[in-house]
C-alpha cells in the first residue's frame, strides 16, 4: 500500500475537491482523504443559486456533478478518517483512526466546520482519560468503565472494538439509535454536558440528570476540531488562522474552505481550495530546491 | 436612467460575475459594469481542467455558460467604461468614460490585471498633459497637437472625437490597424517608450527612433490600473491591497479576482467575487443601522 505522497488533502467538500483537481492539473502526487463526496450539508441543499458555472443546481446534483468530475480526472478518495497530523519539520505524519500511518511533504486541511463545540472539561482532560480514537487508546481501558460519545452512525464501528475490551460502557449516541446487542453496553439517551475529573484524571461524565463514574471518555466525532487534528495549529476562535495564500502557522500546512472562516459558501470554499493547492505546489518547489 | 445603486460591480470576469450572482441572491440593488462576458483571456483558453463544477470545459463554452447564467438570473451588463471612482465618504461617485455619473453605496472592483505597465513619465505628468479620458479632457486640447495611444480597437471611437478638436494627432495604435480617413491624424507604428516634459508639463512622446513634440498625451486603455481608477486606493505593487474579507483601505470598497494577486485562476476569482459581495452586503447592513 502506498503511504508516501507529496501532498495529503483532508476533506472532500468543495475546498478539498478543488484542491485535488488543481494538484492533479499540476501533476502532483497526492492523496485525498474523506468520506463521501461533500457533506450532508451540501447534499441536502435545495437549490444553489450563486455558484458561477452551475445554473440553479440542487445540492444533490451538485454533489453528483463534483463526484463525476473527480472520477473523470482519475481522482480516488481514500476513505480513511484521519485522527491526527504531526508536523515532523520537513514532512508530515498522518495517523488514521485505524492506526495506519501516511507521510506527506505538505498537508491541505479542508475539513469543514462540522466539529461541534468541545464539552466542558474536554480540553482539560485530553490524554488524561479523554480520547478521540478507539483504535489508538482502547487498550488502556481493558476491563475498565468508559463512556463512548458518538456523533454519527459512521463512527459506530468503534463501539464494537471497545465493547470487546472494556468491562462496562455507557454509550451516548448523538443520533437516533436502535437497540444494541452488547451485554456490557448501556445506551444513555441524555446528552453529555461535561466531563469531570479527580487527581488530574477523568472521573465522571455528567448529564442534566445524572453523573456516570468512568475511567475514560471516548469522543468519536466524524470531524475533530482542527486544533485537535493538527498539533500546534494556530486558531482564531473556531477557525484556522490563515493568510491570503492560505498558509497556516505551520510551514507546508495549508487550510481552505469553511474551516478558514465565513462566508460558508461553496464557491468561496472551492476558490480557496485552488489557492491552497497552488501554495502547496509552490512550497514543494521551494523544498526541492533546498533538498 | 437609473444611476443610483446600493452596489456597483466593475468588471465582468469570473470575479465580477460571481459577485453579481451573490448580490442578486441577497436581493441587493446593484449595477454590473463591463464590456463583454469575460476577457479574451478566458474565451481563448483551450481547456480548463480545474474549475470544480465544470468538467473539461473550453474557455469559450465557459464564457457562454457564465453569460447564460447571468441572463437566467436577470442580470444585465451595463456596457459603460468606468473612468474614475471617487470615495465621497458615505458613498461613491463613478464617472464613466463618456462623462456620465453613477452613485453607489459600495463598490466592488473586479477589473483584472490586463492594464499594462505605465510608461516612463506617465505618473509624473498625469493631469499635466497626460489623460486617460478623451471625453473628460479633450476640450483642453482644442487646436493643439496631441498623441493618442490606444490599446484596443474598442477604444478607437474616442479618436473621432479628438480628431474633431485637435489640430494634429499622432496616433499610436497598439494593435493592427487599417488606414484612417482623418486629415489631421498621422498613424505611428512604433511603440511609445516614454513621455517627456518641460516646466512641469508634457512636451513630447518618445519612441525608439523618434521624438514627437506634443501638448498632451491620451492613453486610452480598456482597463486602467486600479490606482488610477480609484483615487486613494492602496496597492501592493501591481495588485490591490486587501485582507481576507477583501476589504481595501477604503471603507465600502472591495476588490476581487486577479487584481488582488496570484494565483490568476478562474475559480479563485469566482470565490473571491462571492466573498467581496458578502462583505459589501455586511457593509450595507452596518450602514443602514448607522443611518
Amino acid at each position: 500500500m502506498k503511504t508516501d505522497y507529496e501532498v495529503a488533502v483532508i476533506g472532500t467538500g468543495p475546498a478539498g475537491m478543488e484542491a485535488a483537481l488543481t494538484l492533479k492539473a499540476r501533476n502532483i502526487d497526492f492523496v485525498l482523504f474523506g468520506n463521501t463526496i461533500c457533506s450532508d450539508k451540501i447534499s441536502k441543499a435545495h437549490m444553489v443559486k450563486n455558484y458561477l458555472g452551475m445554473l440553479d443546481v440542487s445540492g444533490e446534483d451538485m454533489a453528483n456533478s463534483f463526484a463525476k468530475q473527480l472520477s473523470a480526472n482519475g481522482i480516488e478518495i481514500c476513505k480513511k478518517g484521519i485522527h491526527q497530523v504531526f508536523s515532523m519539520g520537513d514532512y508530515f505524519q498522518l495517523q488514521t483512526k485505524t492506526n495506519e500511518f501516511y507521510r506527506a511533504d505538505s498537508v491541505i486541511l479542508a475539513t469543514g466546520v462540522n466539529f461541534g463545540t468541545p464539552y466542558e472539561g474536554e480540553k482539560e482532560f485530553l490524554g488524561k482519560g479523554v480520547s478521540y480514537c478507539a483504535t489508538c487508546d482502547g487498550m488502556f481501558y481493558r476491563e475498565k468503565t468508559i463512556a463512548v460519545v458518538v456523533s454519527s452512525k459512521e463512527e459506530e464501528g468503534e463501539l464494537d472494538f471497545l465493547a470487546g475490551l472494556a468491562e462496562k460502557i455507557y454509550y451516548f449516541p448523538l443520533y437516533p439509535v436502535d437497540e444494541l446487542s452488547y451485554e456490557n453496553v448501556e445506551i444513555i439517551k441524555e446528552k453529555p454536558l461535561c466531563i469531570e475529573g479527580q487527581n488530574g484524571k477523568v472521573s465522571a461524565i455528567v448529564t442534566e440528570q445524572e453523573k456516570f463514574c468512568v475511567d475514560g471518555v471516548f469522543l468519536l466525532r466524524e470531524n475533530v476540531s482542527p486544533a485537535q487534528l493538527v498539533v500546534g495549529l494556530d486558531m482564531e476562535e473556531r477557525h484556522i488562522a490563515v493568510n491570503r495564500m492560505l498558509e497556516t502557522n505551520i510551514p507546508g500546512c495549508y487550510a481552505c474552505g469553511d474551516i478558514t472562516g465565513v462566508p460558508y459558501q461553496y464557491i468561496k470554499a472551492a476558490g480557496e481550495g485552488n489557492v491552497a493547492a497552488i501554495s502547496a505546489v509552490t512550497y514543494l518547489q521551494g523544498k526541492k530546491r533546498r533538498d
